[in-house]
């Protein structure tokens, strides 16, 4: 997992802002460049992703498509299979690459990620460990925002699921930002100084022992915990230190249906996911004091969306 | 704002995952380089960001502190004023730089912002327009997500506003990724293919004539309002195409008071914020299979948190 | 429907706190009397509902019971049909007759019901006016509450719907206090000086001119609407007097799984039933003294749950 | 509290409904009888309750009231003081009179008074239990339910607060129906074949064994109890038996502007007022069908409101 030369770029070229005039007649849509990610849609909604490589020939349920095509139109265009069936080319969201993780476990979903993201100070550069990966919904997430000069270390014991996050991260062309480690975390984390590391395993509090080792001082930790028991125990855990700012809270996404003159919540909802815990590695200075000002900031929080 | 050459570097340096193991007696904290974003907090919990320049001497209200000393010190250390305060030294996370946002408007919130970013699919590389700019809460996330590849074209008509948003933004250092645009957007946007965008404006029903003009064909576009009537304006607006996949919902974030033993939601809790609404801009092809085929794809999300 | 002879009685007998000692062996259920309702639980779970009637036989999907048996052994028994099959004797609460409506529409939910009872100041020996009844769940509920003194109004203007709701009420022996009228309310009420009023109709704005014919001088008006925009149609309406104190909420039910060990939320709930909006008629005295008094009271409410 | 001489007669004289067509010059306002209860609104809202006896002279802050005047002019009317200051008359509801309750405890709010009732099955005539009282909202509330014929036992061991309760319901004139017992129930209950039962109390689990010998067989139960920790403490106990049919839930109000061109939630809402727990007395036999049944049962309800 150490070469990246098969890494995507999703990023635009340095010079992409003085090509904005090109949109003419000669070539209407948006250039892309061999290495970005790409979207194709069937006309049935089915979605493929692909790091664009030129010589492939994408083999779809309605034939086959030329990805040397979608280079040379771009962005927004619309081609056709070998058997007449139109697809259209899209540059994906993170929404659009978590809706199309294959799960076999629970997954976390992106009103939680959103948040967990924010709360752990996620971003190009960061270097992050998580444990477990399960699908990998989270960790296609955290590769995203890492970008190609960051690292996710993902722990995952069952072997079942390190090779359904790998194959998620395969296809979503996020794999070259994450090394997956098929281990017990019980044994320990290999990295130091990571800048956050999240934990979304049954029992957490037993594994809180190696955080010091692993995470900056001062850096965020986070937690996903179903029931409310595990809570409990895990906040018993954090008090015996060294954490500091500690932060419950549950996420609750309200959907409407979007019809203009009848505008109202849809009649269902997903109640519950669970509750994300979040806390600060305090700074392993003998005497309280920066915990208790970071609490009492918390404390302040109370009532902050 | 063109200028790049006082742009932080959140990112550890390309070797820095070589210099886990130095956590010695020699030096306990972890090294910080110069360029790099710093959090320092004060025995009252009042926080100072800084790119640290190893030549600055920081007044704060507790006296002075010498940049060279963080520098030398590390993150997690704890440093003295010239007055014998002690502060101590944070990397800090972007929920640290939203919550030192200083305020004149309403403020996006991390659980709006998380969610926006995600349905957006901003990430390290992307070019990304907003308007309004307001205080810049929603301008810091998205500066920290692009990166120094990516761009954030800000829209503010008020000069006041645009004044305060950059202010903040000098405070933070994610200034250099931020071109904020004192203009009225009746005008339409000065961008092109643009990856995402996303308005927080009164009556963004005016403006939508523009962003076919601005946004990458298929690209994702996002709002925010206060009140139902104007969600159920803007979704007529949209319907008149050329729009797809369309999603309105609301985000609730409850706490819990974090006590083992007595563990129970917050008395009370922000109840509203505002909706938020994604759509995505079609594609400009006559026939309108794409967009359906997205739109049946989302009623599948019906159930989706 | 102006005879109360055949009315249900769930009231005990003036003596029966006299009789609290009188479990023992001989007669170890609490009595039953001829005129009580009760609630027969099949082996699967089926309930029937009957005004016990000594002479009756109930035939249900198991085979025949005797009344008689069921006066003779009292609540909390267990008698055989002539299969052989156990049926479990129970005095019913309001939510099991609520559950236990048979539904052709959309009805109104324990949740919601619950509050309009207090907020409408339902009890014995109020009057009231409702419109329409539908299948007949808040029917049920105000008839519950008024009891034998009290009087239900139940306006419906279709046919089917007003035989469905009667033939609910018959069901649970709640009949004898309601009067359907099947009848459009585009005419007016036949009341006069009624408690409280209830409006579950599709555009109550038209027919508030017949309110203040009909209800008390001050008296309650509470309404449930699916939509915001039909919220804010009424409310501009409202605004055109004479109505004063006005509240509009939503109630949201989450419910969790009963493991103590494992206590979470249930994964999903019903998000929407509709919106609650209350009024008070005004006085109609040309000051407006009053309402600008109870609004400001309603003000201060603000975040009383 | 054995006599209920003083008893009010919130329930309109059997031939009230002759009189509706009375609203003419000479009798603008609808009557009041003696005996009634009464809600006499000040200039600046405060509000003063009174079961109406035509001798009484009301001191209010503005002067004196006659209530033989309220007598004779009605719901609706508006009456001066001998200072001249205009008092409105009117009939109370349910939210009224819990409203006013004083309070020196936490109170239990319209939102799960309302479904308490319906759960429990409260309505004329009912025979409840309650424990403790506190200020006395749900006592009133329970009072208000079971009417003349029912009749509220409210458990209180606190002296100071059983008082109070006392005082809140002489003012609000529900006195009569309520027998206040300031005893500790660890004793137990005094009362047998009680019709429901409710307890607001810290460690309920430690008096559930005086549950069966007071409550019918088969019937409802509730608790509130703010934390999770000790809703996990009850199931478990409940689950030793002899419950069925176990619910636990909260309710959620999330209030609106009344503003109909900007319709939008309240800011800030109450998050939380505590955990409702329901169960239903088994009946004792030593096969558990009927439990099962009822709990399968309970099952189905999953996305119920």
């Amino acid at each position: 997992m150490k070469t990246k030369k098969s890494s995507i770029d999703p990023r635009p070229l340095p010079d992409r802002k003085n090509t904005a005039g090109r949109m003419n007649k000669e070539q209407p849509y948006p250039m892309i460049h061999a290495g970005q990610l790409v979207m194709l849609v069937s006309p049935k909604g089915k979605r493929y992703f692909r790091i664009l490589d030129p010589s492939e020939i994408l083999n779809t349920n309605d034939g086959q498509l030329q990805m040397q095509k979608v280079l040379e139109n771009g962005f927004g265009s619309r081609l056709d299979t070998h058997l007449g069936k139109t697809y259209t080319v899209l540059k994906p969201t993170l929404y659009d690459l978590i809706k199309s993780v294959r799960r076999r476990t629970q997954i976390i979903y992106p009103k939680d990620i959103g948040y967990i993201v924010i709360k752990l100070g996620v971003g190009p550069g960061s270097r992050v460990v998580e444990s477990g990966c399960g699908s990998g919904a989270l960790t296609t997430a955290l590769a995203w925002f890492v970008g190609d000069q960051g690292r996710v270390y993902s722990y995952e014991r069952r072997e079942d699921f390190a090779l359904l996050c790998r194959e998620n991260l395969e296809k979503n062309g996020l794999g070259p930002r994450v090394e997956i480690i098929n281990k017990d975390i019980s044994l320990g984390f290999e990295q130091q100084e990571v800048d956050a590391l999240f934990m979304d395993v049954r029992t957490p509090w037993d594994f809180l022992e190696h955080i010091p080792g692993t995470l900056l001082p001062g850096g965020p930790v986070g937690f996903l915990l179903p029931t409310a028991n595990q809570v409990s125990t895990l906040l018993e855990a954090l008090e015996q230190g060294p954490f500091a700012s500690v932060d419950v809270l549950e996420i609750l996404v309200r959907r409407y249906k979007p019809v203009p003159e009848r505008l109202r919540p849809e009649d269902r909802m997903v109640a519950h996911t669970g509750y994300l815990i979040f806390a600060r590695l305090s700074t392993g200075v003998p005497d309280s004091s920066f915990e208790l000002h970071l609490e009492s900031q918390a404390e302040g929080d109370v009532c902050e969306p």
